[in-house]
């Protein structure tokens, strides 16, 4: 599947980042579900995971579902680098490509901030929830702005990567970058370094689904007929299917930067910063999730005053948080209905 | 550290392989600890694990311990293709480098029965045990030869790789391939991939421990000062140490076809060939592993006559099994002792 087209963009103008660097004239593309009511208390959002655009979100959106668009203004904001919204493949120079700045998980949620407050004057959030590096930014965005998020929902992800997840990231660079094409970033569009990228998708397959989904071969439920016909059908075709290595490598960053404790004021305090948190957040991690394990939001909840963690109990490992597998899918519905009828 | 050399060479002659082919002038590189009794009844038979040298199993001798050398003599033979046995790096053209042929966990087991019954006689053993590709030659040992096999003891291993370990090893090799230094294994033993080899390190670096062992930063206790001191300093400086490229690839080709149900005679059934394993056999995985978790172990166990599970509880992941934390090393230690004073 390409990278959708249904999508608005919103211009940020100059986005000044953590780091430092200015995204000059900056873009948010964006889709939203439903109708913003008069008063602006209908809100959802729900950001991107890793690679994904907002189409990878729409499992959650629909008729009686917790993310209702008959009841809901959903906004899906695509994460800066994921292609859509400003990125390296699509910068001109000379912060293009390899010498696009660093992107922290504050500086998604104030691109997503001036979406909401200065396109439609939002306020107020019913809820915020995302999966894998879209629950970091359900995290950042109970953090940033405590005074707005009136609930949180991280699926399959975490508040701060843990070393072990960040090794795993580190391991995807170093053979995405040991492909001689991909020439430190210098690659041409035309010529992608294919060998780094199928490298790449070995590795994530591994991590990406439990001991027991394959040993059970659930591959075999979703159409492949082999292991080897899903590594190369579903693992292969997913990362060589438009996804740009430079974006890839730019929101690799975001991810294995990410922590609570680096939003400004928190100096380092990843704890402090979960003591922020005001809303009631339900955390919801997959019980066979190898690099976003439970242990590691059962550690982040006893911060959080109002913190919750209910375990999917799932064997497709971090896919159990991203709308792979109907039980999974209801599990996390119904406790998101739960939480939306819950005062604030 | 580099490769040792304490060892003596059994000439094994010609080994007409079970895929086909013949390794010529073949020969086993092995050291024994202790000495052989008149009546040849006090042999432990401990073969090597992916990668490592007779050394790395010397944490299991010693007096006082379960492999005493005063009371056994204990074979520790290097596996085909670690670099010291016969392998692609030290055979001349033109089966050498990439054009070694497949050897298979059965083939090393007939070796190393060359080497006991030819060299000394040897007729039983006490005890069988290895960790990791090492549990995968006592399994085979005790399926292969259950005439002389008076108990077993894999340790962190499997006695079929399983789906989920085969997709870590296949991102392994495309890592280590990605490098076009590695030129499909024609490279110059001065001039190693050694791009590929990190991205190797990295990969390993992630699945060899376990998630709580990065949580504890556990590396601060072996010397290492920050989480890319240990990445480069322990995993990178590992697999640069000496490590033929060529040797890995073919080591991991063995690993990954792993299965007791190829024996000869078995027709590909596991199930069979572990229901004709006739010692007590105690397999111990690491309940942290993540490639070699023991739920394969205790599916294994089922069809074991004499099987049985003992899990190593420890959060040194697949390195509970191979001597690095004492605690660990005395668990296995007291499950040896145990196993060896049952009567046989």
């Amino acid at each position: 599947m390409p990278a959708p087209t249904d999508y608005e963009v919103f211009e940020l103008g100059d986005l000044v980042l953590q780091q430092g660097a200015t995204l000059r004239d900056a873009r948010l593309a964006y889709k939203t579900y439903g109708t913003l009511d008069a008063d602006k208390s209908n809100v959802i959002v729900h950001p991107t995971w890793y690679s994904a655009w907002h189409d990878a979100n729409e499992w959650t959106i629909g008729p009686g579902k917790a993310c209702d668009p008959g009841k809901y203004f959903i906004v899906a904001p695509n994460q800066l680098n994921n292609g859509l919204s400003t990125s390296p493949s699509n910068t001109p120079p000379p912060f293009n490509g390899p010498y696009f700045p660093p992107v922290t998980f504050h500086d998604q949620i104030e691109a997503q901030h001036r979406l909401l407050t200065q396109k439609w004057g939002i306020e107020s959030l019913e809820l915020v929830l995302g999966s894998s590096m879209g629950a970091g930014q359900a995290y950042q965005w109970a953090v940033s702005h405590p005074e707005m998020v009136k609930r949180a929902a991280p699926i399959v992800g975490s508040s701060r990567t843990s070393e072990h997840n960040q090794v795993f990231l580190k391991s995807l660079r170093a053979a995405l970058c040991a492909d001689p094409v991909f020439n430190g970033g210098r690659y041409s569009p035309d010529a992608l370094p294919t060998v780094g990228l199928r490298a790449f998708a070995r590795i994530y397959a591994g991590w990406g689904l439990s001991q027991a989904f394959y040993w059970q071969r659930e591959y075999l439920t979703m159409g492949y007929s082999s292991l080897e016909d899903f590594l190369v059908g579903f693992w292969e075709g997913f990362w060589l299917d438009g996804r740009d290595p430079n974006n890839l490598l730019a929101m690799l960053w975001t991810w294995e930067q990410g922590d609570v404790g680096k939003t400004p004021g928190f100096d380092g305090d990843t704890e402090a910063a979960l003591r922020s948190i005001r809303c009631p957040l339900v955390a919801m991690p997959g019980r066979t999730d190898l690099y976003f394990p439970p242990e590691d939001e059962q550690w982040a909840s006893q911060f959080i005053p109002h913190g919750e963690v209910r375990v999917i109990d799932s064997i497709y490992g971090h896919f159990a948080g991203l709308g792979f597998y109907e039980p999974d899918n209801a599990f996390i519905d119904t406790a998101l209905r739960e939480l939306l009828d819950r005062p604030a």
